[in-house]
């Protein structure tokens, strides 16, 4: 993937608020609405559900899903051209109890001030989904394919392209 | 589902340009981005894919699929209540000889001029999902599930709403 690829690729994880989430029902794709937030990495994406929506308990039987976050069209570009990311990974439940869990929920809550309800709510619950491997489409034809190694190069590419200015 | 929702769901799938496709690979659910088209009474979902693409090869493997188009988050509003629509139905090959064909076909070229590039390459098709049933979320809460019959329902309380406007 060359680096600005890595670049557009780092910036969507970042800057986008919400996925679509694919989830299985028995043998049937589901695919409902999450807001997320990636790990500083991007080895894992964070999720905050309710454990009465339909996606979790799917989750909770059959824990492999896939996630999409795409470029909003609000140019009204061909939306062949839209720049998304697919990707694959397990999800796993944290326990309020993990050492991780006050600072993923600082993060979300910073990222979604409106989820401080939600976390008020005893049903709620974050999960970590682990990625496993990924397919970025920068554009038409501009398709890559990308293990989860792939996907924290591209941090690191954006942190050294910001960094330099 | 109140007239209210109706008209906002039927809204929402008359407008979008592009949902989130979930397929599954092996037993892995996938997400993907396709444009889509409605069927006028909502009872199917075109979508004109290419063969080569990976979505398209889990689709002739096992047709099952989901579907979601949410509306777009232009005014940065609490994800939690945008408006989106998961559909379940069953993808199934347009062959280019069938009588329906034309029509779709023109109807997609209408909502996407760009496709016509597509429309030219040989290895795309027209699939159309046969919806079975649906869940629609109006809003934090607000949750619809719907037959077939309640996503017609919605069509016709929206042309009736918008004649009467």
């Amino acid at each position: 993937m060359d680096l600005e690829a890595k670049v557009v690729l780092a910036h969507l994880l970042k800057t986008q608020h919400v996925a679509a989430l694919g989830t299985m029902h028995g043998s049937q794709p589901e695919v409902s609405m999450v807001t997320y937030l990636p790990a500083t990495d991007f080895s894992r994406i964070y999720i905050h559900i309710s454990g009465l929506a339909r996606h979790t308990k799917n989750i909770q039987k059959q824990p492999a899903v896939g996630l999409m976050i795409s470029e909003e069209n609000n140019m009204n570009k061909d939306p062949q051209t839209l720049a998304r990311l697919s990707m694959q990974g397990e999800a796993k439940l944290i326990d309020p109890s993990a050492p991780e869990y006050a600072q993923i929920k600082a993060g979300y809550l910073k990222k979604f001030p409106d989820s401080e309800v939600t976390f008020g709510l005893g049903d709620f619950n974050l999960y970590a989904i682990e990625l496993e491997s990924a397919r970025f489409v920068a554009g038409f034809g501009r398709v890559f394919n990308l293990t989860k190694h792939g996907l924290a190069d591209a941090e690191s590419a954006h942190e050294q392209n910001v960094g330099r200015g």
